[in-house]
Formats: C-alpha cells, sequence, structure tokens
C-alpha cells in the first residue's frame, strides 16, 4: 500500500516552487526600510541572494507547504497562504545560511556547492559570515511582517518553533557534535542525536511551522510532529548513503567527503544494506504518522516522504 | 539644566544589573527541552556562555529596561517585567554574537576582548562560528516562551523589531559597509549611514523592545525612536574619539586599531574638538526627545545617555 499512489508530486510542487522562488527573489532583496531612511548595502544582499537564489531542492519549503495544505481546511487551495508562503521561505533561509557557514574554511571547508563556487570563494570569508549572520536575521524578519499577513499570535508561535530549531538545541548544537566527534566512535544512540538536532530539526520544524499556518487538533500536531522526526531522521541516513553510492557530479558537491574526514555516518555503523533497511524503516513510520494524523489532505507530505527515500541527490 | 540631576544612574542600574546577569546566566545554558529529549551540547554552550557572562556595559539591557519604565504605568517598580527582561537579554545576545564574529580572524581579526582572549582563540574558529551562530538563535527563543509570560502578539512585535536591527538593514549591514570602507573616504552622511546600521540600529532597538513591553501612545514612540537614534550615534563618535585618546588597557580592546586600518572615522572627518563638539550636540538632541515624549519616568534614560557621553571605555 502506497498512501501517496495516484498523487503526482511533480504536479503539486510545481506552483508551490514558483511560488516559494518569486517570494524569495523578492524577499532577499535590497529593500529599503522607509520607517528608516536606509537600504541595506547591496554588495551584502548580493551575497545573500546568492546563497538563496536559483538552487536546492527546496525540501523544507516543499514540507511546510505541505503541512499548510494538511492543516488547512479549504481542500482546493493550490495557492499557499502569504503566513504558509513566509514560513516557507524562512526555514530555507535558515538552511542557506548553516550551508553558507558550513562551508567556509573553518567548517568544512569547501568549495563547491550545487555545482557553484561556494560563497566565500565568490565573494570572501567575511563576506560570507556576514550573509550568513544577515540570513539568519531575515528568516525572523519574514515571520514577523507589520502588513497583517500573519497574525501576531502566529508570529510568535512561528518564530518559537524556527530559533529552537536553528540554535543550541537544534542545527547549531547537531553541528557542534558533529565537529566534536570526528574521529570518534559513535553508538548509534549518539549518531542518531546528533541527526536529530543538525538536520532532523530543521525538517521537523518546516512541518511544524507550516501546520502553525492552518488549524489541526494537538493529537494532530502531535502525529506530524512524528512524521517530521522520522522523516528528518531518514533523510540524513540517505544522505550517508549517497556520500558513499553517488559521483561528486550527481550530488553537486563533493562525494566521499564524510568517510575521508573520518566522520561517523550510518553506513560506518549499520553497513550499507542496513542503512538502506533502516531508511526503510523510517518512511514507513512517516506513513504510520500520517495515518494516525486523521488528516485528510496529506498526499503531499506523503509523497516527499516517498522522494526523501528516493533521491538520487 | 540636566533632566537626569539628582537621579543615581549607579543605584538605579545596581539591581536591574544583577537581573540580567542572573538571567543571562540562567538562559544561556545547556538546559535540556524536555518535549524532543536532547539537549544543547556542552562544548557548545561553553563557548556561547564565555561569549556572554561576566563582561561587558550591558548598555543595551539597561536602555531597554529604562525605556520599559519609561513606558510602564507602575512608576515604584523597581523590578522589571519578565517581558522587559527577555528583550533585555536578547538584545545582549545579538551585541554578543556580533562581538564574537566581529573578532573573527577574517574579520577584525582581534584576540583580546574585555580583558580576555576572544572566543575564537579559547574556542578554535568553528566553535566562536558556531557559538555566534547560536547566540542569534537564542535571542530569538528568548523573546518567544511558551510560559504566558510574553503576550503572543508582544512576541512577535519583539521579534520584528530585532530582526530587523541585526540583519541587512541594520547590524549586518551596518558591519558590510565597514567592510567595504577600509581606505575609502567616506564623507558624513556615508559614516553616518554606516554607523547608524552597524550599531544604531541595535541600540535604537533595545529602546524600542523595552518600550514594546509597556504602552505608549504613537508619539511617544516616535519620540523613543528619535532619543534612540541620537544616543545611537553619539555612541559611535564617542567610541571613536576613545579610539584615539584611550589606551588598550583602559579600553579592554586593542587601542588605535581603526587608525591602523585606515578606516573612516568622526575623528578622521571632523578632528577631534568637532567629533566632542558632535557628541554633546546628539545628546542635547537625545535629551530635547525625552522631554517631547511626554513620558514622565524618564530619567533613567537621561542618566544612561549622559553616560554614554562620560564613558571612559
Amino acid at each position: 500500500m502506497n498512501p501517496s499512489a495516484g498523487f503526482s508530486l511533480d504536479a503539486w510542487s510545481q506552483p508551490q516552487l514558483q511560488a516559494v522562488e518569486a517570494a524569495l527573489s523578492a524577499w532577499v532583496t535590497a529593500d529599503t526600510v522607509p520607517a528608516l531612511g536606509w537600504g541595506a548595502p547591496a554588495g551584502l544582499v548580493d551575497a545573500m541572494r546568492y546563497a538563496v537564489l536559483d538552487g536546492g531542492k527546496r525540501l523544507r519549503p516543499l514540507l511546510a507547504l505541505a503541512a499548510y495544505e494538511a492543516a488547512s481546511s479549504s481542500t482546493a487551495s493550490r495557492q499557499p497562504s502569504s503566513a504558509a508562503l513566509r514560513a516557507a521561505c524562512a526555514v530555507e533561509l535558515i538552511h542557506a545560511y548553516s550551508l553558507v557557514h558550513d562551508d567556509m574554511p573553518c567548517m568544512d571547508n569547501d568549495v563547491l556547492r550545487r555545482g557553484k563556487p561556494t560563497v566565500h570563494v565568490q565573494f570572501g570569508e567575511a563576506g560570507a559570515l556576514l550573509a550568513g549572520d544577515a540570513l539568519q536575521a531575515l528568516a525572523f524578519e519574514l515571520l514577523t511582517p507589520d502588513d497583517g499577513s500573519v497574525p501576531l499570535a502566529v508570529q510568535g508561535r512561528l518564530c518559537a518553533v524556527l530559533a529552537r530549531a536553528a540554535g543550541s538545541t537544534g542545527m547549531a548544537g547537531g553541528q557542534a557534535i558533529d565537529l566534536a566527534s570526528v574521529g570518534h566512535a559513535l553508538d548509534e544512540q549518539a549518531l542518531r542525536h546528533m541527526h536529530q538536532l543538525k538536520t532532523g530539526a530543521l525538517l521537523q520544524a518546516s512541518v511544524m511551522m507550516g501546520a502553525a499556518c492552518g488549524q489541526v487538533s494537538d493529537a494532530a500536531q502531535r502525529a506530524l510532529s512524528d512524521y517530521g522526526r522520522a522523516l528528518g531522521l531518514a533523510f540524513q541516513v540517505v544522505d550517508d548513503v549517497l556520500d558513499v553510492t553517488a559521483d561528486s557530479a550527481t550530488l553537486g558537491k563533493t562525494a566521499g567527503k564524510d568517510a575521508d574526514h573520518d566522520k561517523p555516518t550510518y553506513v560506518s555503523l549499520m553497513g550499507l544494506e542496513g542503512s538502506r533497511r533502516y531508511a526503510r524503516d523510517l518512511l514507513e513510520q512517516a506513513h504510520a504518522a500520517l495515518a494516525r494524523s486523521g488528516l485528510e489532505n496529506t498526499q503531499a507530505l506523503a509523497a516527499l516522504a516517498d522522494r526523501v527515500l528516493d533521491r538520487s541527490h
């Protein structure tokens, strides 16, 4: 049984992706702030746009918009609400900033990302540092417009979820464990803990922020949280598998990097087949959580989970 | 006429500073997140605490608390509200993270801050990068508690003000202009623009966030905004003067740095005496704005403006 059978993820995604790309391009810009009378300096915005636009699979925005669709009552709507679109773009900005900082010489020292020179190669280290910093701030700016498009109470909730997923008990914390773990043997629990923070927290937050823009019961919210958690873990397991099995051209980044750096991975811990089996288990958990949610419009969420397992890069 | 005559800033500040230090120590911590079952990794939190605790004049928190006092109806209160305390600490976290990143080798490459080795010297460059990133996220986390201590609508407003002051149209933008301006001649307007973004925006935000935790009319809010703007500029002018006239031991950081790096400053533009005169003009503007606000409890704000002009470090 496949809950997303007969549903075309590509057809569903196309208008959503168009909306996300248009919104990101409009929002990551040298717009002036009339009340203060000054604008963002162009050099910085160039680096921010370079980091964000024209690249990436936009998994996090799609998760947010799919969760919003599941949590909103209007079933026929293919147009995301302004609040959901802002949530979708905000998580993508946090993701983009983390890649910029992650690629820097003092971290992974990567020169290639999505087939392009990384931001610090293109704009210098200081430019990359500031662009990342500004992108994080912009994420929270997107969530707090003063035009009434996001209810004030929802603004607070969205900022709360995103801040926790990005900070020391989320993404930044996971990166710190990752750095500290090079050359150390981690058991499965420690590895899972690291990945839950490093990539899982933001993927889960994408789901929860989309849902927060709609209306769901507490029980449905818990089920969506379980879905996001399973999907987040599956994403990382597949990532580790791809690091071993795919080549750099397909990945759009340097393959074999983790093994080279003696980083603990699921593949090093449970082998290639064991990792693939674990990813399939997690996919089943994600689908089970959707079934448990009692929500009707979960086809996109189900299909996104399938896509995470089947992706080649 | 001195509007803060007879008012002891030190007596006023003491309990406020105690509350801020206690709150920062409690909030910048390896607290676990029970719902998720994991905590912040200790190494990262060590670097965050090192960057934030036991140092700094806490000017921004004091501005936020003084503005809250001016904007709150209860005149006798010496105990800041939970919301105002969170706002005060959040701006300090943004300030602290900016110093951590600013000191890094790819930026100012400073090894001494407040008389201590800088964060990247103590914890490595990657540790400093991540600690700064996590501190920025934590600022927004502080503003969005789920315990009811900050009304949801106020949460959204506080996040909005802070995000704009921190990002590309605020602090990060000012740093980008600063970087790009080394070796270039800036006229007074361009220099003021740079400083309004780099340091002014966050100082002004401190005032506006404190006020947002109380209740003020639109007119009073505009006056407080003018106060914050004048104070923010005065702060930078005095900073430039001190960079020339004070020694490193008094400053707690490397003196003469800006002149050495051929950075444009107010002193290089309008001379030492001209800069001092300009700072006094700005102080008068700040006091005039407080008078215009129509608010009664502005003694602390007035005294803080005086302190900014008179500070020796």
